[in-house]
């Protein structure tokens, strides 16, 4: 039995820059490590969760790791609220926050609070544990700007909207119910984020940041409401010790949720600025102890999102130099699988329905025709146009821990 | 967001013909504009339902439309109906009929009444609003030998055979129930047919028929019962405005029950001698008001159906001139598919279960190495083998108007 290291490059997929000459960023990219393991493994273009549908990272996480997001996800809110630390109980309905500027209007003027970085949680702890119409509320800072708030109680339903309005200059949107079951947690939701705007208005840390010319964080805006459905572990479902690396809380609230242990890696940030060789080698150690590594890089969807083709390269290439150092540790008892979640293409600027290259190296494997890992090139890979559902399935053949379906 | 012009050519798949010296009517046909495309665009082979399942016309068009047809489809019946013109409610049950003639014996002597065009209004006015069995009949003509049936009434079952034996020289059927539930329904088909023969035997259009020496048009035969199933509008499904040109009446009653305005197009006919850049500039034209124009030409499946495959070369070479039409309107604001409905090999003679090639072109687009439009070059294509199902979803996508699906 073999050990695997999943390597996800989020939003690693694109569609063809004008800059370029029509090359995508991954074709534009000097790469030879990729094209290395792309000639050398097999390759395939895979949909996150089916042709043309256009992933959020959660549902497609979800899919790829082989839990149907159709069956287990409802909103963000859920896996957000784990990724931050809390620990959520089944029937618990949980929303990601912001902290927010709002006039007094109820109008945004900062949906970040100026990007407040401290004192959300002294902020928190104001309403974390009261009771709001028979619902206990939970309320932890995320990083930043963000929080979760948990309901928790009897009865209490996510089909509500957004408070939320996505936009500075509108007014915080009354949460309405989707279904006439929902209407109490509307009413529990609308007076929460009343009674935030009421209690932080004279908080000592506003004061403070007005003093320091910040924007006050004098509001705290819910939204992607989700209920918690529990989720079989890895090592439940697939018989897989598996830890996980990765900045990303959304993401590292799918890994906690499917029992995966969260490894923190010194110079990890989720960002561009990331580490990724600190991450690569963090993985290669967890895999002496752990079957299944799972590794997450935000930096190529931040480009993605930001339109930053010519940056999407350099990560590209330095995301090369990481798979460098993975191959150069790899034995024959690893199996390597390098993919993206989703296509987020710079001319974009937003995740797309575009299925994304994906990568298999290790020993067994049937060595294909591919010999560069971009999206064009792998449409004509030995593992076809898999879906993300697929993917552990391939994996755990290859690695020889598939139970076999029948006599 | 883009525009989506989806041309189907009606049963262009084939197989490979001998006297073509294996190549199918696509790679025999000389159709630069059909390559060119696909040079320029991204290929895949499509299954409009599923790998080797034989699709009608009626349940590949749901299919592709993104209507699963396995719920919503149990019979042709219905479809005809609406393409006939009738307004169906939801529970009826509609049957399409032909006008046919039989001998004394109740024997099929010809089952499209000697092809008869005229006068057909007459006839089913005989019928039509009258009631049977506490059923309300509604008969209508459709083109030439065409009727359709409904049956309107509470505890009316779709489930009961045919009438038509569907061969001449055999006896007219009784019609049974294939349920239960479906005996009383059986009992009110078995009656209309009666009662057709009846009524019809003296009619003036008849006694006007026997002296220009043509066959009376002495019975009406019901078939392809189905009950009527409300499908959600493209706009409420997909929020596209959306218009169609079809000369074909199944074809025509699926795109009105997804809610398409129908465009009607002088010497556009159905036939073979269909004015097909009419339709083609119908449907630019109609892009200046529609988010989504869906195209059918229903000429390439005629040659299938009759063996005719150097006709469908020549059919090919027309579709292919039509292309150029429509390549030089092109804008960058539109997003062209070209496919099929389903193979129809002309050395079949009817539909088979082949995958149909499919060619998507437009801004934005992962260009593959396909430079062939046809069943075999297009497997390597970057599309890979999608479904039907998928292609409401790609072309959403390419045309950016996906909804994300998660966060």
């Amino acid at each position: 039995m073999k050990r695997i290291l999943l390597i996800v490059c989020d939003g690693l997929g694109d569609r063809p820059v004008d800059s370029f000459g029509g090359k995508t960023p991954l074709q534009a990219a000097n790469k030879h490590n990729f094209d290395w393991l792309a000639e050398n493994g097999i390759c395939g273009l895979m949909d996150p969760i089916a042709p043309g549908v256009r992933p959020g990272s959660d549902t497609a996480h979800l899919a790829i790791f082989g839990y149907d997001p159709h069956e287990c996800y409802t909103g963000r809110g859920p896996f957000e609220a784990i990724g931050a630390g809390v620990k959520l109980e089944p029937g618990d309905v949980a929303f990601r926050c912001n902290f927010a500027t709002v006039d007094a209007d109820m109008k945004i003027i900062d949906r970040r609070a100026g990007r407040i970085a401290s004192g959300t949680e002294e902020i928190t702890s104001t309403l974390d544990g009261t009771e709001i119409g028979g619902a206990e509320i939970v309320l932890k800072p995320g990083t930043a700007h963000r929080a979760a708030l948990v309901l928790r109680g009897k009865g209490l339903s996510w089909k509500v909207s957004d408070a939320d309005p996505h936009e500075t200059g509108k007014k915080v949107l009354d949460v309405l119910p989707y279904e006439e079951d929902a209407k109490r947690t509307a009413e529990i939701v609308n007076e929460f984020v009343r009674l935030s705007h009421e209690k932080l208005a004279d908080h000592p840390i506003n004061a403070t940041r007005e003093k320091e010319d910040k924007l006050p964080a004098n509001i705290i805006l819910p939204r992607g409401g989700g209920i918690w459905v529990p989720l079989r572990s890895f090592e439940e479902k697939y018989g897989l010790k598996a830890a996980a690396i990765s900045g990303v809380t959304l993401v590292r609230g799918i890994c906690t949720s499917v029992g995966m242990e969260m490894l923190d890696v010194e110079g990890a940030t989720g960002g561009l600025d990331t580490d990724m060789m600190a991450k690569a080698d963090a993985a290669m150690k967890a895999l002496e102890s752990k079957d299944f590594v799972y590794m997450n890089i935000k930096a190529p969807d931040i480009c993605g999102h930001d339109g930053l083709a010519e940056e999407k390269v350099k990560v590209i290439q330095r995301l090369d130099e990481m798979l460098g150092g993975v191959k150069r540790q790899l034995d024959d008892e690893t199996i390597l699988a390098v993919t993206a979640d989703h296509s987020t293409p710079t001319e974009v600027g937003d995740h797309s329905g575009d299925p994304v290259p994906l990568m298999i190296f290790g020993p067994g494997i049937r060595t294909d025709q591919v010999a560069q890992f971009d999206e064009i090139s792998v449409a004509r890979g030995g593992l076809g146009h898999p879906r993300g559902s697929d993917l552990m399935n391939m994996l755990l053949n290859l690695a020889g821990r598939a139970e076999r379906f029948g006599a």
